[in-house]
């Protein structure tokens, strides 16, 4: 009884952090969220903090797995090249009438592990360009967004298989409550005082105007060219239309734009990759003048490979994060299989669309001169792991100084 | 155990005839439904049966009443006069390329008893005026579509107050699963016996040609002019993409269209309406020229008024059904608290949009040719009952002939 009331005080919480550190939907603002069908409980408490914020809209698209699964059971094989265009247009046309956009993520992340790999890939793809005008909006900061977890059973069950389910969900809850820093009794004042951790790191990182970032680590040494006028980023940014937000619920990551032609050399992942209901591990890639041109996956790899066919920009960088292994999410050793929590426990790349926000002026600038000065395209963007306790990573500048970053995982300074 | 088994056997069914009989979604077309989020075990039963059917694409969008609710107690004032045109505008989009639709219908009665009637009233205005583009699709049948009933518990509580929520949730499965003939064990054949009586009945009265039809009850005398070139209509129907469909599972009605000006008398419901999570009671109104210019309600009379003043078609008829006594749903002599029972326990009139399909060669005509026969339009269609064992039904020909077509509330042939 006492477990259960904690937990409901926590996800009171977590609704009050999600709207007020999260999204920070404005008054008379419209509020769209996604949602598996499970986390009911969590988006009841979220509707009712956004209409008392001054939301006079909230509407949620909640998604059910189990009718994703019998899709790929069930039907014909022309289904797998369709997508719901006329829903995403719908959300697309909601964010550019201003409404702000919150996704709670808890998807079992091995839904689809016995289905085939072809049908996936096609299934993924359509849904990227059908999906490719609110991406579009999201990378280009265009409204307040942000991402909050919630416990699935079929989340907790993947993260700890040795558990009962019951025990599972309840533990999963302990992290995620702690991570999302829900136990703290003044849960705003813990967020502000996180972000102004990030933004000290980013400021000490702008400071620095490197060209170039060296990953060094076991299979792994790989050149990472940043984007002209890049801007590390972090914690809680402006978006276009002015509004604050934090768009990732937990976040422990700085995170900036490469150059989508400088990254050269090898690198391999440190873990798992959660992907559409898919699992990708061991990925090993080498990029020349920064397009992918050897790559290889242990577990997944027709899903990988299927995935770098996207478009160029699925074979190219759009993103690189630094996070050590001292964040709060790193210790727990866990493997999340959730890339909201695993990106957050370890450096990592994403290959695909770059984030207007990872450049200087980002809020002004037409995509032309993002182009122009490295950013990426893609109807993707995909995060997956390098970090670990033996990265190195040293910062590069234009006249040729060495900087150590990180050392051992860690940041040196 | 055994009640459990039969239940889900039961459901197994309904979802094939939602699918089957109802919507009769086709190889390659896509299905939207819109569902309770509490209808989830039938919806996943619909979805796997519209799969198998050839739908590559089936999309639920789910409506959680407590949101409902939360809006009216903590949205702040302004929220009142906004809707989600953009959903409603991507699904009619999706409908326009040849998506079917279905609804599942089974909403708590009396959500929105306690709340403020001007609120609802002008909640109830925004979504009808958002709602305009695909309201003009369903009712000029351009596409294929249904509503089927699930048993949620607030409906079942609103139905049988006087038990305990177990026993009312299965009585009131076991009168839908028979009015839905869910219980029969062929029930695809059972359905197209059903579809051919009413076929005979629509024969029938349209042999007649009427040019009026005479209520008189207690508290009743009314003369609905029927439009020009009017159809009856009832059961299957052909929409306008070529496939047939039932569009009310459960049905009992033969239906047609009023001249929107031809309506002189007054005019007594028999049946409490819930409309839009609140209940209109002892509706009586009065007719000159086809418009209402009297109008009171014992209960509810705030939200009637302020839905006769939605538009100058709320104020006219859409709609004029014949359903008798003896029929099943009437028969259970039950108050069902929910349209789709309701109107198929009584014979109704509906304020509002007039369906195209009421019309002869109505598949072809244009608008404004509806308007010029007599067609009503509309922001709304809401039906209310006036059949009882008292009521006595006349056709009127053009001559001056005078048929009795029911004789307390039963067809006379």
């Amino acid at each position: 009884m006492c477990t259960l009331l904690a937990q409901s005080e926590q996800l009171d919480r977590l609704a009050e952090i999600a709207i007020r550190i999260g999204v920070r939907v404005a008054e008379g603002q419209e509020l769209i969220i996604t949602a598996p069908i499970e986390a009911l409980p969590l988006v009841r408490k979220i509707t009712e903090c956004a209409y008392r914020a001054g939301s006079p809209l909230v509407t949620t698209l909640f998604t059910d797995q189990q009718a994703i699964l019998t899709r790929f059971e069930h039907a014909h094989d022309h289904s797998f090249d369709r997508s719901t265009g006329w829903l995403f247009e719908g959300m697309a046309s909601a964010f550019r009438s201003g409404a702000a956009r919150l996704a709670v993520i808890g998807e079992d992340p091995s839904l689809l592990s016995g289905q085939d790999p072809g049908k996936i890939a096609r299934a993924n793809r359509s849904r990227s360009v059908a999906y490719k005008p609110t991406l579009d909006l999201i990378s280009s900061f265009s409204m307040n967004w942000s991402l909050v977890p919630y416990v699935t059973s079929s989340w907790a069950a993947a993260v700890f298989p040795q558990y009962p389910l019951d025990k599972a969900v309840t533990r999963l809850w302990q992290i995620v409550f702690a991570a999302t820093r829900a136990t703290e009794p003044d849960a705003v004042a813990a967020w502000n005082a996180h972000n102004g951790d990030l933004r000290a790191r980013t400021s000490l990182l702008n400071g620095k105007r490197y060209s170039a970032l060296h990953f060094r680590g076991p299979d792994t040494d790989l050149r990472v060219g940043l984007a002209d006028g890049h801007k590390w980023a972090g914690g809680a940014a402006i978006a276009r239309n002015g509004i604050t937000c934090n768009t990732n619920i937990p976040t422990e990551e700085v995170f900036t734009a490469p150059h989508r032609s400088r990254v050269e050399g090898y690198v391999t992942s440190t873990r798992p990759l959660s992907y559409m209901g898919t699992t990708i591990s061991d990925i090993r890639v080498r990029f020349e003048q920064g397009r992918i041109v050897e790559a290889s996956a242990k577990r997944g790899s027709e899903i990988f490979q299927q995935l770098l066919e996207v478009d160029e920009g699925a074979r190219r960088l759009g993103e690189v994060a630094l996070v050590p292994c001292s964040s709060q999410i790193s210790r727990s050793g866990i493997l999340f299989h959730n890339t909201l929590f695993d990106e957050n426990a370890a450096s990592h790349l994403a290959l695909g669309q770059s984030y207007s926000k990872c450049f200087i002026d980002g809020s002004d600038q037409e995509k032309d001169d993002f182009r122009a000065r490295g950013a990426n395209s893609s109807l993707m963007h995909v995060d997956w792991m390098i970090g670990s306790p033996d990265l190195q990573v040293d910062g590069l500048s234009e006249g040729g100084a060495i900087d150590p970053i990180m050392r051992s995982g860690e940041w040196t300074t």
